[in-house]
């Protein structure tokens, strides 16, 4: 098997952009390749994660509409969808090209323009994501989130506060990202005070509607190594689903998407959580970090607040979790997010990050579909 | 690399169908396991080629509720779009996800659900597939293929009925496929004298719109051996574009993205137009089958009428074309019509098709996206 490089990164701002998804992803595809120095026409395959192009903005195509505004034809092009996840599925689609040996050259561009649409009509297309029994009663993904909660913080006699931690640290980091919706800092109190949504959740638990793109270039690692002085290696990624209809799981406290997904790509690396020195993880809503944080195994279960409360995954904590500002304060435009995790890590191995930075060998991006139902994990290194 | 094999072939009955596509594609996915007596906990990954699920029943997450449907669960699970030619994708992603390592049993199903929605509302949804520009000035898919087949027949001298012997042909074969949505002869005159849609092409020019799902299941040719008797190689499978912006191609009759696949697929495969004994064109309108025709080498340009005047393209010529009934008999459910291309070759190459049944050892499937703005190849072999 090939082993697969990515060898450039680009992001566009993240927020309310006056652009269709389109511009957005010609933004980040451009930027993408003059990263990487890399000509348009030496792409062969070109990988859009999108969920609802056609949804959202009346237009489906999108990927062959990119090839052309990129220069990039007559390159392959396939929009990768996974509903929330599709970023993450993207970064795997791109793997198996170029570790296939079907691709030299794959872009992926992930992006979405939401914000043109109203709250409702946006978690309407959002909602359709889940099984139709649970969507007709409306149960939405914020009110599973608010269950899911509850449920942990019952289960494991965690404080309220805990999840406003997660918040809190994740606006801090958010300041220094350029890319980010909302570069403010805010404090416990503003969190724990903030509307209720779906009880014990509150606004500042949940991300933000959002605009914007982000891209990643892939080769073979043989290829890297003419065209990059430093890249990163894609060194493991899998995904796995977990039952399509929520309230059928055993305890909604384990994802078991995360835990299979995890498993599966730290075993394709050959490594453990205990080499992960940088992880990106789909805090779409607080309560999900300590999810993805237990179901990847970096603490035991019904432990991962303790850490949010100690400070261990802050940026100068021992695991640094969401250094970008996470979904929460970054902002969450779908197709986007899981392909700006994995420019959020790259941009950390390569000591890139500027003020976000921190010290990391191995980093971890978790992208997360539905409440769980498809997730797709990837462990990438410093390449060599 | 690992040489990738198809070891089971499914399709619903194509037509107007009283189900979700959940429901279609569920029925096509178990029929193709248990045409492989495969497991589905064996499926370690699960593909839906689909182009609008969203848009035409409001349902988005398809692939995780088929997965908890067949009982596939925790196999990974992705959506493939590329609008018309999702089914073609879905073979190319399917290949790439074996070849590269990452799957020993992908199980790829393609479905769309279209006729609840008025011939208005789904050609609307279709022709979001067009580049914005030619869309808002009502230029649509038909109308491109009305304009190119003046352009062809004038360009070329050939005769309006080459393109009425096309659609008799077709309905001949659909006659004796059980899965197609017409199952009646034509006659030419019949063909020539049906409504008028958009000049010189008419109603017979034109395929349906359609419910329907197929499936096939893709492992390492060394896993295929432990399972089945006989089964089919995907030997050279590829894609590629041509301009989104359908007027800006120099020569409306070549369609640069067919001779693009066709030529890297035939690469990979160490084989040419030549080797090829079966071939399922996307026919979606009865001058694309000429333009792929001689886009894939069988024919010099401005020449493929003259095969199909001639008998050389049907059952018992030289090069039969399309002996499922092709998408103008069989019907096109989008995301499931490339799928059923592989299904009608897979089941030719392993002497399956019945009264359909021709002499093939190597066979060919395009599928066209949009009006050639993307398209994938794929060359099957029977499998040693």
């Amino acid at each position: 098997m090939t082993e697969v490089a990515i060898i450039g990164a680009s992001m566009t701002r993240f927020g309310e952009r006056d652009a269709w998804v389109r511009d957005l992803l010609a933004e980040a595809g451009d930027a993408c390749l003059a990263d990487a120095g890399v000509a348009s026409d030496a792409v062969d395959h070109l990988y859009v994660s999108n969920m609802a192009s056609g949804e959202f903005e009346g237009m489906t195509g999108v990927p062959n509409a990119l090839a052309h505004d990129l220069g990039a034809m007559p390159a392959y092009t396939q929009r990768v969808d996974q509903t929330s996840s599709s970023g993450g599925a993207g970064i795997y689609a791109a793997w198996q090209s170029v570790a296939s040996g079907a691709s030299d050259m794959t872009l992926l561009v992930g992006g979405e323009k939401m914000t043109h649409r109203t709250t409702g009509e946006a978690t309407d297309v959002i909602a359709s994501i889940t099984h139709p029994v649970e969507y007709k009663h409306g149960v939405t993904l914020p009110s599973f989130a608010g269950l899911t909660a509850r449920a942990y913080l019952d289960q494991y006699d965690a404080p309220r506060e805990s999840l406003a931690h997660v918040a809190v640290k994740n606006h801090r980091n958010g300041v220094d990202n350029p890319h980010a919706q909302f570069r403010k800092e805010i404090d416990l109190e503003t969190a724990l005070e903030s509307p209720l949504v779906a009880d014990p959740l509150r606004l500042y638990d949940f991300c933000p509607i959002t605009d914007g793109s982000a891209a990643l270039l892939f080769c073979p690692v043989e290829v890297a190594r003419e065209h990059a002085t430093d890249f990163v290696t894609v060194s493991g990624v899998a995904g796995a689903t977990d039952t399509h209809v929520v309230h059928e799981r055993g305890d909604p406290t384990v994802m078991g998407g995360v835990v299979e997904s995890g498993r599966q790509a730290f075993e394709r690396a050959g490594l453990g959580p205990e080499d992960v020195d940088v992880a990106e993880l789909h805090d779409m809503f607080t309560i999900l970090e300590f999810l993805q944080y237990e179901g990847l195994g970096f603490a035991e279960p019904g432990t991962a607040w303790q850490d949010a409360v100690e400070g261990v995954t802050a940026r100068d904590g021992a695991l640094p979790v969401n250094t970008s500002g996470g979904l929460k304060s970054k902002g969450h435009p779908l197709g986007a997010s899981g392909v700006a995790q994995g420019y959020e890590i790259y941009k950390q191995l390569l000591g890139e990050a500027g003020p976000r930075q921190v010290d990391a060998e191995v980093g971890l991006a978790c992208n997360v579909g539905g409440f769980g139902n498809c997730v797709t994990t990837a462990v990438m290194e410093v390449g060599r």
